[in-house]
């Protein structure tokens, strides 16, 4: 059996080369700022997280990983176009992100709104090409856009923004996290066991596990913005001081306990699954991830 | 045989009622900004001229046209994202459109950008939700993604930015109104030929006639900038001088001349469908609005 890096960086190759090679290279159009706009965050080496979730669902049902790549793709473009619209100046006015500045802050506003207009698009063309069946692949965007659309991801972004203004309870808190972060984390798992033709249980038990590995991430998010080191981050630090952030109501060490025990539901819930051991030791890795 | 105004009154009191009934309606959840935003732009009371195309389009190829109202929905929620975005200050800086004031100006820009990406996601939703086997709604998803993508509208939207800052070639200025607002016009017909089972040859045909009609529409849209008037185009008039207008390239009889042109060649690639009089009647009309 491969262990877990060899697994992690199979799926990290087949990522980056399919983002470097393929989304959005056209030499003969005349949009090339759109294009490197696109590119200059689309290829800003994240952590493909959500890659990765489709990768090895789409693995652990059975299902040929490498052909999921579109899906993979489509979920890494809408996240980028959510960061690169979120750091724009009417939103968070982020200058810094993964260490290098923030796509507006090189091209411009309007060529960042733009951009992050296009990957959101660009999400729904890669799936509507990929090599799945047409009910695979129209079942796919309907996940993905409800995930991502009003009642999810970007309506998650909303209340982000309003809540700043007043203090939350902890349910609110909650609620935007599932919204902003999480839907898109679920869709990447959904979208894995579609790719890999797995059972409703399945589906099921991917959603189970990425609604807490999801919450689990975002606390600790919160806690890295605490006690992380703005260098190993490559983003400024203390930032969310003024929000409604997990360390604000639950302190660093009731986060801890709470990354702690979603991990465990998060790991419970793989057991859906057979050959589950890439993911599990995933999880083990986010719960002490430093960035 | 109905007559033109009430196959066009049955059209868009489909798509009102559709739009206002079904679109961003959920009284239960919070984020009630985002989907007054989405609404406040979406029910502004455009032409719905790509919902029309889709419906009769539809209806020209034998099918159920209210059955296509999703599709017809969709291509409105993409228009209104575009005009939305456009306005935006560090885009246009549009403070009023049909009439009224801008999306930003009423509810800021940061929830201007949200509500715009949220009808952009919206669009996708509806379609994969629509009443058609998953290979049409995935060949929908398809032409969508790609006329609207950094390929298509947002490619166009980039040029036209690009372009403010020099003089363009009659083939530049072409080829952005080709993107800019042709492909939109072009996904709506091609749309409306999938919701009504039509042939390639259709296909086809729909697509020349949105190809010469899309720019006969944007050529008579430059002259109205020039020789309308503010309070019947409910916008400022005379704000494309600087631009690369089609007016300043072939002066308003030379465009005149050319959405006559184009005009009857749109007419012409509706021979390939029976029954065709209402669109014969819509062209016509589109020649010699007045705003």
């Amino acid at each position: 059996m491969q262990n877990f890096e060899q697994i992690l960086n199979k799926y990290l190759s087949k990522i980056e080369s399919y983002l470097q090679d393929e989304c959005s290279v056209y030499p003969d159009q005349p949009q090339q700022t759109l294009f490197e706009a696109m590119r200059y965050s689309l290829l800003a080496g994240g952590k493909r997280l959500r890659p990765i979730f489709v990768y090895d669902f789409c693995r652990m049902c059975g299902g040929d990983w490498e052909n999921a790549t579109p899906f993979a793709a489509a979920l890494e473009a809408i996240h980028t176009s959510s960061l690169i619209h979120d750091d724009l100046p009417c939103m968070d006015n982020d200058d810094y992100r993964r260490g290098r500045l923030t796509n507006h802050k090189v091209y411009g506003e309007d060529v960042a709104v733009l951009a992050g207009d296009a990957l959101l698009i660009a999400a729904f063309s890669y799936i509507s090409k990929a090599n799945y069946p047409a009910d695979v692949r129209i079942r796919a965007v309907e996940v993905l856009a409800d995930s991502v659309g009003e009642l999810g991801m970007v309506g998650g972004q909303i209340l982000d923004i309003q809540s700043e203004q007043r203090e939350c309870s902890e349910q609110e808190v909650l609620d935007v996290q599932s919204r902003k972060t999480g839907a898109l984390i679920r869709a990447a798992a959904v979208l894995g066991v579609l790719a890999g033709n797995g059972s409703e249980e399945q589906l099921r038990a991917a959603t189970e596990f990425a609604d807490h590995i999801g919450l689990a991430f975002q606390i600790r998010d919160d806690m890295l913005d605490q006690i992380g080191n703005a260098d190993t981050l490559g983003k400024a630090v203390h930032t969310d001081m003024q929000k409604n952030t997990f360390v604000h109501i639950y302190g660093i060490q009731g986060c801890d306990n709470l990354v702690k025990q979603h991990t465990a539901l998060a790991i419970e819930a793989l057991n859906a699954f057979e050959d589950n051991e890439f993911m599990l030791q995933l999880a083990d890795f986010l719960i002490d991830r430093m960035k």
